[in-house]
Formats: structure tokens, C-alpha cells, sequence
């Protein structure tokens, strides 16, 4: 039985109904050519079902003791495992649109998973156009990790569109021979902390609540018990705005999602001499700038994103749970978007350089002081009080190249992360072949024109562009409603050939807009639909 | 606002992840002939949110005080009230047997409601063969029980099949409709019972768990100083033998549903001196006995039932939950037919007495006593190892005539109720036109075989009709799978003409029997499809 870390079990202490904490996705896939699809997704689910051992904690349900979460938290065997449970057939209404899947996928992502079980679902999607299918996938985040959840999608696909693997790709068989095709070999997990370190942050934050005391103070003076530091402590709760996407949240959600080209937004980077993310968090600035401009609340200082870093070190592909944050200055209070990029730049390179000079050990405790708090102050109801950050802007990264499912074209994977109280928006993204592939999650109430973030989006990027002088060809441009798009180069892929490259956009967009069935042929990434 | 009674109250109280405290079901439809299924179920959702105020409380949320549930409840409007998140469209993969139907309404039935929103949700389900379609309603038990369940589908539901309601079945407009056309008026609510009453009893019981008492004494004890009666009490948790469904349950559900013609169960009433509801629980009781004997498990003691009956007086429609409850002997250890139905006939004579002697109030005061203790120690975890009943088997009256909602016809209606920790299987019936539509649900992991028990009921039900002497002809036998069945005669309809009296016979079978898509025509009620 493998013990849960004290970071993994926070996500189990802070879930409530209104918050669940599982991370997950959707994934478009298209047929191969000549494949019946009901025939074929019985095949895929029977696949996913045939294995003798899952990959833990696949096939483990939680075990607790008397004193419950707050005692020592195991993974232990399911000992009767019920694969049919856990891999469903679904499928959309009609007329079959992306709108129609990203209101299912919504609503599944809005239910919590059944802690008697192992804590995962996959939902095979029927009833898309233009022989696509869907795939939405649900773990917990005390199982699984962003990054971790990619390694697993890997283990499920290939580059081959011939290939076909007979055991389930969350067995622990399928699980060793992806590893043993790794280039780097797997790292011994990393070493975790316990739980005397949790109650100490826990109590700590308690006592300071108890006696009306700052938290600020607390989880300062902590981190500098903690981690023999006193000085460069940036730390969240300080300064941060408040606007209508920090509020408690319902048990509802909204989910969004796009691709953008990879090559736009690295152009980008470039241009303002940043890096590959410091480009996205200027797209998502100037698209919340532009959110918020429009309900008239724009606030005077920068709103502040937490953006997830890996502390996996290269090849690790074991450890659970190893992220820690930045907290990054969106820069949303300057117009020019020159000087807003400038700004985000130096205050991804400052955290950047914070983590640097510590320790692997040093960060996960810095971490585990920043997350704890605020997972803490989930069930006591504070959070939406005292956000720790505006939204939260994860990068994970994917895969670049076309990848197969048992002869399925993946055509792209959007990530659907959590909303909690206070922190009612999240974007998430996950590179793959050429594309990045954005998936925005926010609570139905909260945040009720979410869609439209899409088109900010683009408007930002564009934006960005211009001031850049970048003469990005208009057929490689999204999303945005003024402008002509003409059709993008198809790709040219390894091993498929025929049509490959052809990649969907989903969108939701304003009514008027969806009512056409998904064309015959999925629209390019970057043309118009 | 509207102040929450104790009982209803109580199913809040109890409600966890696993055992979800919402009622509902499932109803069967026939599109009206020449109709597009997409642009009709688009109509029935457009008028069901084409309401300006909504019948109580289905536009109203919980709203509590600093106590929470322990304090004073109350029903408030939504402010924010989003007809859409409630009105959902959902579709069924292929092939869309009722197999992919009870798959889709049993995970529907297995999340949470959110308590953030009016706690109802109702599901138009596309994709059955045979021009079918089904609704799937959800509504929490602390909102309504299975007699108003029942109205509010009167007020959706005409004998007219030409008749179209502009306005939503679950408006207040609609409703006033409703009740100014029922032939006895409405009573007036009956008086609530306050907070102190239910801290008294928990307080009592959970006193009584702490200080090593019994259960038993403390309710009977309580029973007694509330009602002012010390004799002929009986009581639940007393000698319930222990049976695998009497476990703790974990939050998935299956569910399975069975239509029976009502002239059949009538006749066995008739036949034994007995009355419907006897009868029903006869069927129920051979059926549990023959689950229980393959299981290796048959108690030497009888199983008992809680079956509910209703306070409400004749034309009462608006007050909520007035249910009591009667412990019957199911006398599942009785092999022979006839004896083990009068067993049965004399505890509910017994239990029925036992009530009538009493006034409504210290009826209701006792199902108080009787039932807040179970939600009570729901939470405590003690009712898995102490349950008050083995099952729980409800007749809710319905509708004698076939009714249409907006010309599409009503084929059948099965109800979807609860199951708790240490009662497993829920068997739920109402009548309609001239059948009686059974809905079972039950854990999936407790109960896994539950499918079974639709073919063991059938096989009761003609066990009594043979040692009755009762020469039920074929034609009109259910599911047994022994038995030659030929087509009965189809039920002449008030104004449908057509086609109309063809009723469907959900059903799930072994996997070698599903196989095939529903028929063109469904097999009428009684045919063996």
C-alpha cells in the first residue's frame, strides 16, 4: 500500500460538492477510414478494460483509518474492481455539434467521483459529425498530476496508425514498455512529507484564524521556519484584486475550447524576446483585460495568475503530485501590449530565479506552504474572501507529433482542469502536434459568458502581432469575428499519409453561430469555420 | 420563505456522496405520429422553462443560517434561477435498447444534486428506437415525496392527446390550472413539527450511543413519551435478519424497470382475500426469496419491508412529504404461496390498525420517531450494521387513463427512489392506464445481479396465480423465460385511436438476450419481446 503525500491528500480534504478536485479532458479523435463506429468504440472500451493489473493508482481505491483524511491515507487494491464502472459509453444529443459536447463534458466534469472506487472515469463520446468521436477522461488530482496524466495519454497512443496494442493502456503492463521506450530512464520517486508537516502548516493557519491574526503573517513566518529563508518572500494573498471571477462557486461548470497554432504563439515569443509561456500568459492577459473592460470592472492593479511549475526533473514519470507555483503579474492594467508582455516577462523571470536558488526539497515545502493554506481555507469557506490568486494559467506539455489510438487520429486534447471558491476560471493548455490546444473551465454561475474568452483570445493574439509588426498570414489566424481567414497549408504527417494534419477547431460560439451541424470536412486549425 | 419540516430536513441531513437523497424516474413516450424528434424534444424543453414564477419549490433554494442544517431552513427564491442548467437534452449510445437507457438513468441517479440551485434537474433522452423517447426526472426528497412526484406529472400530463399546454407544466400558472380542475379542493397544509422536536430525538439517540444505551430502548422510550402510548409498539431494528443487501452501499446505482398488467395482480388479491398493495408485496416477497435462496442466503427469519403510506387526505396536493411507514412481514422463510400471502396480509392489517387508531398528528410524530432516526444514523455509519428494514417496497397511486404531454404519447412511468446504507434494493411502483410500471434500484455494488429480479418477480407472480387456481391466460405473462407468450390484446384509448394502448416492456436481460434494437413496434404489456 503506497501512502498519499500530504499535497495529494489536500486535494481529497478540500473536495466538497461544490469543488470538485478532478483533472481531466476531451480529446477529438477521427475514425480510420472504413471503421463502423459503434463497432469501434465497443472495441476501444473493451481494450481499455483488458487488463490483468492496473497501473496504481488505476485500480486502488483509498483507504483511510478511524481518524479518517486527517490520519494516514493509503492507495490500496480495489478488491472488486468494476472496469465496466469506470470506462462509459456516452453520447450527444442532437445535431451532434462541438456546443453539444462541451455541454456534456461540463456536466460530467461537475459531478464528483465515488470515493468507494478507483477515483477515475473515461466516457467514449458517440454522436459527433464528420466520423470524429470524443473522449473525456476524469482522475483525481490525488491521483494523478497534469503532467503525469500526459505520460499516460502517451502510453495509450502511437505515431503508428497501423498499431494496435491488445492490453489496456492503463495496465501495468502497457505502463512498463512505454517506459522502457523512454529515452531517459525513470527517476526514484521523490521523497514525501509527512503528515506532521501538514498538521503543523494546518494548525498553524487555524490558530492565526482562531485569534484573528493575519494569515499573511502565519504562512511568512512559517516559510521562513520552514525553509531558513527570510528575505524575497513573494507570497499570494497580498495584492490581489478583486473582480467577479473571484466569488464562491456552485457546483456547475462552463467549459470552452480551441486550438491555436504553435507557430503563431512562439512567433510571438520571440518578437518580445520572452519565452513559449510568457506568450500565452500575454494571450490570456489581454484576453481578460478585455473580459473584464467589457463588464466595466477592469481593476486598477495587475490581476495575478498562479502558473503551475513541474518540479518532476527530466524522465521522472513515477512521481505523483510535483508542482509547485509561480505567482505571475498578468499586467492587466497597462494598455500598450508591449509593456504589458515586458511586465510579465520580468515577473515569471523573478519567480523563476526564486525557485532556482532552492533545493528540489526547499521548493515542494515552499509549495506545500503556498497550496496548503489555500486548499485549507477551501472547507472553511474563506478562500472566496481572501483569494490567493485571480485565475490560475497551467501549461503542460504534450506531444508533437500526429498520434494514433488503435488507428484513430487524434485531432486535438483539451485539458479541463478545477475551479475553487475564489479562483472561478482556469486555463489550461497541452501542446500537440502542431497546435495548442486550449481548455478553459469556469463555474456556470461565476463566469456565464466564459465562450467568449475565446474570441479575446484571438483578439490579444492579434494584438500582439500587430504591435510586434508580425505579418502573420490572416489564414493562420482564430477565432476572431472581423477578420477573413482563408484555408492554412494541411500538414504533412509521418506515417498516416492520406489526410492527416487536418485538425478541428472546437468552438462554441453566440447562438446564432452553432446551429450548423460540424462541416464534412473539419475546418484546419487556424481557418474559419 | 417557506420554513423546511424536520423530515424533509432530515433527507438533507443525510445526504452524503454515496447515498444522494433524490427521488425520480423514468417515463417512456411515443413521439406523436409525423413529428421530428429533434424539433419536438427541442419544443418540450423550451416549454418547460416557459415559466415566469415556478410552482415551489422547484424556483427556489435552500437558504440557512449560520447553523447550517442544524438551524432553521428555509426555501428562498433563486435570484439567479437558470432554467437551462435544470431543462438538460441528453442522448443514448447505440444501439439505444433500454439496456443503454437504464445504463444512462442510473449514473444520472448516482451524482449529487447541486444545493446551490432549485434541487431538480429533468432530462429529455433521445436516440431509442421505434420513434420512442424518454424524460428522466430528479428532484431531492426534502423537496417533494412520490404522491406530489405524482401530481406535478398529472399537471404536466392530458387525456387529450390534441391538447397542448403553452405555459410550463411546472409553472405556478399550470398548477393553479391543475388544482382548479380536481374534482375535491386542496387542504390546507398540515402543521410542521419544529427544530426542538428533531434535536430532542437526536439528541436523544445520539446520548444514547454514547453512553453504550440502546437504540431500541431510546426510541421506544422516545415513542412512548411523544405519542403517550405504551402498548402494542413495534418497532424497526428489531429481529431484521442480515442479508447482502443490507450493507453499506457505495454511489453508483442499477437500475431496472418492468411493466405488469394491473387486472393480474388484481386477481391475485382477489384470489387470496387480500388487497392490491398485499399482492404487490406477495410478487416482491417470492422474488426477494428466490434472490436470497441462489444466493445461498435465505434467512430463517422473515425479511422486512418499510412501506410507506401516506398521510395525506384525499385532495391534499400540497403539502410535501406526509409519508409514514409500516414495518411489514414479508414472511420470505414461508415456502408455500398461500400461506406466506397471508402472513403477509395480517402484518399490514396489523400495521394499518396500529396507525388508524392514531391521530394524523401523532401519526406523523411516530414516522418521526421512526424514521429520523435511520436518516440520523446515516451519517453516524451505524446503519449499515443496525437497518430498521431489509427493503423498502412503495405503491405510489398514479393515473388510470393514458395521458399525453403535448401529443406525445405516455407508454409507461417507473420510479427511481433511494437506497441507504444497510438497505440496498428499493423496489418502487405506481399504477398507470392498465399497467403497473415497477422501478428497482438498487447499489451497483451490493446488488450487482438486481437485473435478475424482474424475471424472479414474474416467476412469484405466477407461482400465486398457479396455487391459486387462477387461469391467467399466457398471453398476458411477464419475462418468464419458461413460458410461451402470445400477443395480448391491445387497450382501446380514449381519443388516440391508432395505435395507441401499445405499451413498451423495459427490460434488461442476460447479455447473450440484448443484443438485438428495440422492435419496430414494442411488445405490448404482457407480450415477451
Amino acid at each position: 500500500m503506497r501512502q498519499l503525500g500530504v499535497l495529494d491528500k489536500g486535494f481529497l480534504i478540500a473536495e466538497k460538492r461544490e469543488t470538485p478536485m478532478h483533472v481531466g479532458g476531451v480529446s477529438l479523435y477521427t475514425l480510420p477510414d472504413g471503421a463502423d463506429e459503434q463497432a469501434f468504440l465497443h472495441d476501444l472500451a473493451a481494450n481499455l478494460r483488458n487488463a490483468d493489473t492496473l497501473l496504481p493508482p488505476f485500480g486502488d481505491r483509498l483507504k483511510t483509518g478511524l481518524l479518517g483524511l486527517t490520519g494516514a491515507t493509503y492507495w490500496e487494491p480495489d478488491p472488486s474492481l468494476d472496469l465496466d464502472y469506470h470506462v462509459r459509453h456516452s453520447a450527444l444529443p442532437k445535431p451532434g455539434r462541438y456546443r453539444e459536447l462541451f455541454t456534456l463534458v461540463s456536466r460530467l466534469h461537475g459531478t464528483l467521483l465515488d470515493r468507494q472506487r478507483p477515483l477515475w472515469e473515461i466516457h467514449l463520446i458517440e454522436g459527433l459529425g464528420n466520423r470524429q468521436f470524443a473522449v473525456y477522461t476524469k482522475t483525481h488530482h490525488a491521483a494523478v498530476d497534469g503532467a503525469r496524466s500526459v505520460h499516460v495519454s502517451r502510453c495509450m497512443l502511437s505515431t503508428d496508425p497501423g498499431f494496435v496494442r491488445e492490453e489496456s493502456p492503463l495496465s501495468l503492463q502497457a505502463w512498463n514498455a512505454y517506459k522502457a521506450g523512454l529515452k531517459s530512464a525513470p527517476a526514484t520517486p521523490q521523497p514525501r512529507y509527512s503528515d506532521t508537516n501538514l498538521r503543523r502548516v494546518s494548525d498553524a493557519i487555524k490558530f492565526s484564524f482562531d485569534s484573528g491574526g493575519s494569515i499573511v503573517h502565519t504562512v511568512s513566518g512559517l516559510a521562513r521556519a520552514l525553509t531558513g529563508r527570510d528575505e524575497h518572500l513573494y507570497l499570494p494573498h497580498l495584492s490581489v484584486p478583486r473582480t467577479s471571477i473571484n466569488t464562491s462557486v456552485d457546483g456547475a461548470r462552463r467549459f470552452v475550447a480551441q486550438s491555436w497554432p504553435f507557430a503563431r504563439i512562439k512567433a510571438v515569443a520571440v518578437a518580445y524576446d520572452g519565452t513559449f509561456n510568457d506568450a500565452i500568459l500575454a494571450m490570456c492577459s489581454g484576453a481578460l483585460r478585455k473580459y473584464l473592460q467589457l463588464h466595466a470592472e477592469l481593476p486598477e492593479t495587475s490581476l495575478k495568475a498562479m502558473v503551475p511549475v513541474s518540479l518532476r526533473r527530466e524522465g521522472d514519470v513515477e512521481a505523483g503530485n510535483a508542482v509547485t507555483a509561480i505567482s505571475a503579474d498578468l499586467a492587466t492594467h497597462i494598455p500598450d501590449p508591449g509593456r504589458r508582455f515586458s511586465a510579465i516577462k520580468a515577473s515569471m523571470r523573478a519567480g523563476k530565479e526564486y525557485f532556482g536558488a532552492m533545493s528540489p526539497r526547499e521548493a515542494e515545502l515552499f509549495t506545500l506552504l503556498m497550496q496548503t493554506p489555500s486548499l485549507l481555507m477551501q472547507p472553511l469557506g474563506l478562500i472566496s474572501r481572501l483569494p490567493p490568486y485571480n485565475t490560475v494559467i497551467s501549461n503542460v506539455p504534450g506531444m508533437s507529433e500526429t498520434m494514433y489510438w488503435n488507428g484513430a487520429r487524434m485531432d486535438g486534447s483539451y485539458p479541463m482542469s478545477i475551479v475553487t471558491d475564489g479562483i472561478s476560471l482556469n486555463i489550461t493548455l497541452v501542446t500537440y502536434a502542431e497546435n495548442v490546444d486550449f481548455g478553459i473551465i469556469a463555474c456556470r454561475r461565476s463566469v456565464p459568458q466564459v465562450q467568449r474568452m475565446i474570441d479575446y483570445m484571438e483578439d490579444a493574439l492579434v494584438e500582439l502581432e500587430d504591435a510586434a509588426g508580425l505579418s502573420t498570414p490572416a489564414a493562420t489566424r482564430t477565432g476572431s469575428k472581423r477578420r477573413k481567414v482563408a484555408p492554412a497549408k494541411p500538414k504533412k504527417s509521418g506515417a498516416a499519409g492520406t489526410n492527416a494534419g487536418t485538425k478541428p477547431k472546437p468552438r462554441t460560439k453566440s447562438k446564432a453561430k452553432t446551429k450548423a451541424r460540424p462541416k464534412a470536412k473539419p475546418a484546419t486549425t487556424g481557418r474559419k469555420r
